[in-house]
């Protein structure tokens, strides 16, 4: 754990600083959805190293970019020598969304139609809402969420970017709120992770310039070497 | 160092998996680009860690793929702490490498238009040419490569792939080929490396799925953890 300060970003300044990534720099989806990814599955290979404990995680994934970073993590975790299974139920019609999910077809990883039994997975990847969610939770995922929050006493569950049904701001709402053991904020914590109580917390998404860290005022704390995680 | 048996691949078979990676696994150049470049950072970052020492470092960019992987590790070289330079004599015209330069341009990373001297550089990345070169070398690159070879024996120059200049089976043809300090393999090493005498070579590119792997019978080192490089 750093004990350094660190920025927690509102909904707005999230929305503003990701537009600014691609309309400004021209970062493409592909290259921050890989590099996302990869700090998700890098995170989960810090927190859950024993492949043998760990090895069947489930990744569910919903239909916007959060989605996407859960297909490529899902990628990684198998070449990370993880057993991956992916439950997509409303899969998006973009090519590069296809195309993530063909990669982890073609890479044995199995696509299955629904949660399986609690004994048949070790982990599960809560890929469903990011930092744009807002509104009304809409069904499948409603039920989704109600079947993770049954399992998660019984196995851990790490959150990309924030625990899915949470407010991206004010965070669990109530008592029916998923509570993962980890989460891996990416670019920046949003002002929900305040409220969360896990045992891990790390930062992702290591492709932020400086000049925008700056810009918007925010402090991060320091990535060591080359790694694409911190624990926060 | 590994002493596992590892594979050398022959022009056209890194030309055969690379198609197929593009044409059946549907991988974006985008994605797989960023691996790539990120693995080269990574390998640069572990083998001159220093980073005072080696802060200013000269990224070389030739105008095809290589180029690109380039670009990518310019960038992934400042998110680590280092000062990099780029020199870029003959740029593609293609929106993703003017995307590439314009992320490097926005994160202050300076663009010059020669080899500076060699008391401003620490270190020089030679991202000129990869496995898909063949025939002569031309101009301003044979210039290029030649001012490369008179600062080798002061400045420690890492190649992208393979050395720039060396036959990809064959290896140096004659003496003005230069010797890179460092190598960073990307997907598996060329022939060419076979003959490579110097102090550090990399495998990186994690991306390769085990089905490949198996179908090209390649034998690759294992990667640890979360790492995108491996020492050979």
């Amino acid at each position: 754990m750093t004990t350094s300060k660190v920025s927690y970003l509102t909904q707005q300044q999230a929305k503003d600083i990701d537009e600014e990534l691609f309309n400004e720099y021209k970062f493409s989806v592909d290259q921050l959805m890989e590099l996302a990814g990869l700090s998700c599955a890098s995170a989960i290979e810090k927190a859950y190293n024993d492949r043998k404990k760990y090895s069947k995680c489930l990744v569910i994934v919903g239909g916007g970019n959060n989605g996407g970073d859960g297909l490529v993590c899902a990628r990684h975790l198998k070449l990370f020598g993880y057993n991956p299974l992916i439950f997509y139920p409303k899969r998006t019609d973009k090519p590069l969304y296809k195309n993530l999910l063909l990669q982890c077809e073609k890479m044995n990883i199995e696509i299955i139609d629904k949660i399986p039994s609690e004994t048949q997975i070790n982990l599960i990847i809560d890929a469903i809402f990011g930092f744009g969610f807002s509104g009304e939770i809409r069904e499948p995922f409603n039920g989704i969420l109600k079947e993770i929050k049954i399992l998660e006493k019984k196995i851990p569950i790490i959150s990309i970017d924030i625990p899915s049904g949470w407010d991206v701001e004010k965070g669990p709402l109530n008592d029916n709120c998923i509570q993962p053991e980890c989460v891996i904020s990416l670019t920046a914590p949003k002002l929900c992770m305040k409220y969360f109580q896990g045992k891990y917390h790390f930062l992702g998404g290591r492709f932020v310039p400086k000049i925008l860290e700056d810009k918007y005022k925010i402090i991060l704390p320091d990535y060591m070497n080359s790694e694409q995680i911190v624990q926060i």
